[in-house]
């Protein structure tokens, strides 16, 4: 705590928990984004998919204010241990959101970009991928909300559900390019997808560690299962 | 300045500086790792591709070493004003850094796991695009050591050309997949490592908004073009 005395204290945890309430608020329409980008995936709607690229922009003013939030707290209170971890984890977490929304909105944009949908099989597996990254998005959110390092903990190990998940997909889409010639640029697309669904799905990883710092003081310094192994051959 | 004590004036200095030739020595080790993934590109060396992808533990550390320097500065400096700006600028530099290495990995890996190269168009583009990220990111880090507000704006106007080179190359990169049924798999690879060298140019262009910011006190909150729009036809 940076000062001990009653009035200031409270001052600041005020400050904090309207931090925690920007980062929450932001969180939800990270999630807003997913699933519109989820449904332009089944829908193909050009208009949502519109509609999400210029929400992108709501985000990135959320990361300008939690940003400036932080920048007045560090000056006015100079918190020092749990206090500083807070103002800094917040910092991090909303970056991370602010991709989050740049990987939907990116997703968005290709979903209506595809002109003939292949009828195969990767167009079961991407919206089983988006479920999976935002239930682990939702479930990082609750355990900052929580101060779980436990549950933090839990998302960060189960990471290689998303990597072999993606991992399947992209062999998937790969089989499918191959047996439909003529038609690159679809199945480019939605190895794009995939691969924004994952880094989705990264976030929510770097998000764990984060909130597993803030609330332990220990950084999760274990290698985690690198996603970008995955679909990519060992050298 | 955190407290007109000469001494104590001169010892965060010193503290900065030591920060700032960090931030200097990853962006060094970040730089190699690039150039040695556009090696791969004209070389195809799986040894070499091995070695960036070993090489990236080195930025995750470079990492995490000025994340602690930084929350030391901020726990006994308590600084503001400029001095806070140039500790929350090396956190968010070192963060760039460590996805370029990233980037630059996952490139070498995919360049390795092309078992057939095209001999077409795009392994031209691809070194250009190569060289033209490469060279932005050492402008970006010389703006950030001479403290220049004007170079770093001139770097993040052009963020364009960078996004006009992607978007052609993603167009060449599609012909040639059109053009040679049963190739899907090296063409994809191509893809994505546009793409992460694309995204190279993105954190160079994230790190001339710091270094402006650091050295204005101002944000550049107008629109930069962004890149995710190139590739991706308007919806």
């Amino acid at each position: 705590m940076t000062n001990s005395t009653p009035h200031i204290v409270s001052a600041f945890e005020d400050a904090l928990k309207r931090l925690k309430s920007a980062i929450v608020q932001m969180a939800g329409a990270a999630e807003t984004q997913l699933d519109q980008a989820l449904t332009c995936l089944t829908q193909r709607n050009p208009d949502l998919a519109l509609e999400i690229v210029r929400a992108d922009a709501r985000l990135d003013s959320f990361e300008h204010e939690i940003e400036a939030h932080c920048m007045r707290l560090l000056v006015l209170r100079q918190p020092v241990a749990d206090d500083l971890r807070e103002v800094v984890a917040a910092l991090k977490i909303a970056a991370n959101l602010e991709r989050v929304g740049d990987h939907a909105a990116n997703s968005a944009k290709r979903a209506a970009a595809i002109e003939v949908f292949p009828d195969t099989a990767p167009l079961l597996g991407l919206p089983n991928l988006g479920r999976l990254v935002r239930e682990r998005l939702t479930s990082v959110i609750d355990a900052y909300v929580d101060n779980d390092a436990a549950a933090a903990m839990r998302i960060w190990s189960t990471d290689d559900e998303v990597d072999a998940l993606y991992t399947s997909l992209c062999a998937e889409i790969e089989r499918s390019a191959e047996a439909s010639p003529g038609q690159f640029s679809a199945h480019m697309h939605l190895m794009m997808i995939a691969k924004n669904l994952e880094r989705i799905g990264d976030h929510a990883t770097n998000i764990a560690e984060v909130v597993h710092y803030v609330s332990t003081g220990r950084p999760l310094l274990d290698e985690r299962p690198k996603a970008d192994r995955s679909c990519d051959p060992a050298p």
